[in-house]
């Protein structure tokens, strides 16, 4: 069980510190676990206050026996009470701020209405912040990243193995999941956001493949239950269908997205053909993009593409078509930045992508591919290494 | 794949609606997957308006192709932007409500700031309604408990096979992950709130049994990253070593939450004595709990009981110890009631409860029991039926 570096953490507290100076914040107080992690390298029940200037402190309601105060960038106390938090603050000199950031983008507003009366001052939002923040990967983290893309690509390397005939996709995809588990999935996978209800990906075999779902996402999937209408289903592997599988892989906490294709015996011209194209949009997006490019026009030059290859209305969904081809990750499925249609943001050496170019047939499935990436220098450095063709079996 | 009959939805609209009249809101806009669930049978990224008086509207933003508007007991129309609702509504007749109900306890602020504009009335919180609503079960909802609970005593049955010296936690809880996704396991677990970061359960070995964590329950585990510090670890079987399997089961939207020990070769004779007074605690709030009593009378006797046999200082906890004995399940996880120490709320028939007396002993490990039970007239009836005792392979 490794920890993040206390000199990496303190790094990460001290560039958030500039940052909530220069946004006229006097400090912030983080609770969501994917933050907490960003910051402390672990998570648990617990409040972080960051002041603009000074040192952390964090406020541990459960479990304090968990931590070593030694691996955190902040001071360590244990806290009974949200209304405590004044006092521990000022026992320690520091100020309550007239300016508090929040995580306004996931904090329910019952639980901030506490947070308003503790605090007399301004709430305001810094979760776009520390989301920006958190879109450059450091060294260390890109280590995590490729502990989680090898356990992956080893994942998908037995997939082969596990396919039959009449075998139905969810009996394939507990195979799979079970040998992701043994080798050290942790499981739970973390996207950010309110209703954000998703379990580790889609396998879609054949027609399932084209079934849309609520999730904002080229696949969806029918689900089995209407409880739970997104991702798996029933539908039992026949040769000549593509079977999808869209997972999401996760190790330490630093989370690699990845899809490839199998199929039993073979697969259609047309589907293969729609299949190489998405390859060769993923490698025009990975030849295309480096610091300074904008997100925009990297989803212009893979629409581009794909209009070229007559599979515009297969883009991305078919009916409901999402408007993106890829996002950030990393301790988040949906990190900054998106490369969707419009955006200005631009690319910066150390984001992570997910890069996910697909062509949907409805009553047929679904092909493509999704790696993920490292923006470098000169072009992207991959870090899912399986290879893209479609595997037939 | 089978529905919920439309009667059944249209009834809990029509209690809602009472309820809503009775707390003087003109109506309720919902948006939480579990909350759109039991109104609807499924869930979308959609809105979910039910006026005081009148007809529903169920607003959809993705995707509007999975929903069959028979089955719905509302108005199903697409919804392209937040700020079309009250077009939506003016167009059906409805009047903009002027004290609105949203889900306040998981509703984040920014999304909330964009309803306030939309809705210029007063918008309120009517999430515990809901959640007092859905706390007692109808038949219908019974049987889909049953089909959840008949589903993990397929999978705890199969426990012992999976059972090896020398095996790591993680590659049993591999195993039995698989087995309980082929017996048709929906993958997601839904917790309610903020932050309530969970994956499946604890299957938690020796020592790892007595390790707490940020999360509410008497077992947590150290989970085998810094970035998840839950549930299962790396821990190796050993004999004379509790097996400690927690594990949520849903295979329909509707969860059961079930407990067993297991062990190699034998378990000392204080671990096994432990257990049988949990399985006594469990068997006494049995038969003692029925409609009119409180959850506060049914922990106060469970912890006599651990007190009575010498316990109270492992009940629930070594250090940490939580304050109750059970919780209400069903949609989600952390449902009404809680049986609570000092808790005032009553029984009321058709509550399902999750009953979890357990034992914690740090460095050796947990030992105890969890069932899923529904109130009845005289006694609870159990739903979750693999026997209690200790299994020893």
């Amino acid at each position: 069980m490794s920890y993040p570096p206390l000199a990496e953490l303190e790094t990460r507290v001290k560039r958030f510190q500039e940052v909530l100076r220069a946004q006229g914040m006097d400090g912030a107080l983080l609770l969501q676990g994917a933050d907490l992690v960003y910051f402390c390298g672990t998570t648990q029940n617990a409040h972080l206050y960051i002041p603009a200037r000074g040192r952390a402190l964090f406020m541990i309601r459960r479990s304090i026996q968990r931590v070593d105060p030694a691996l955190i960038p902040a001071e360590v106390v244990p806290l009974r009470r949200l209304e405590e938090i004044p006092e521990l603050l000022s026992a320690r000199g520091l100020a309550m701020p007239g300016v508090l950031g929040m995580e306004l983008d996931v904090l329910p507003v019952n639980l901030y209405r506490r947070y308003e009366k503790i605090f007399p001052g301004r709430i305001v939002d810094c979760s776009f912040q520390i989301r920006e923040l958190r879109a450059v990967k450091s060294a260390y983290e890109i280590g995590l990243l490729k502990e989680s893309a090898a356990m992956m690509d080893g994942v998908f390397a037995r997939i082969p193995e596990m396919l039959r005939e009449g075998m139905d996709e969810l009996e394939l995809a507990a195979r799979l999941e079970a040998a992701a588990r043994c080798a050290g999935h942790m499981g739970l996978i973390r996207v950010r956001g309110f209703n954000q209800e998703f379990f580790w990906g889609c396998l879609l075999a054949g027609p399932s493949g084209g079934v849309p779902s609520y999730f904002d996402s080229p696949l969806g999937g029918p689900g089995f239950t209407p409880a739970f209408p997104f991702g798996v289903g029933r539908h039992r592997l026949a040769p000549g269908e593509p079977v999808m599988v869209d997972y999401v892989g996760v190790a330490n906490g630093y989370q690699v997205d990845m899809t490839r294709v199998f199929a039993l015996g073979y697969l259609p011209e047309d589907l293969l053909r729609a299949h190489e194209t998405a390859v060769n949009i993923q490698n025009a997006l990975v030849a295309a993009a480096r610091p300074g490019v904008t997100c925009g026009e990297l989803y212009d030059l893979a629409l581009e593409m794909a209009t070229g290859a007559g599979l515009a209305e297969h883009f991305m969904g078919c009916g409901e078509q999402v408007r993106f081809v890829g996002h950030g990750i990393g301790l988040e499925l949906n990190e900054l930045p998106v490369l969707a249609r419009g955006a200005k943001d631009k690319l910066q050496a150390g984001m992570v992508l997910a890069i996910e170019p697909k062509f949907i047939f409805p009553g047929r499935g679904a092909v493509g591919i999704e790696n993920t990436f490292v923006v470098r220098e000169r072009e992207l450095e991959r870090l899912t290494r399986f290879p893209d063709e479609v595997v037939i079996v």
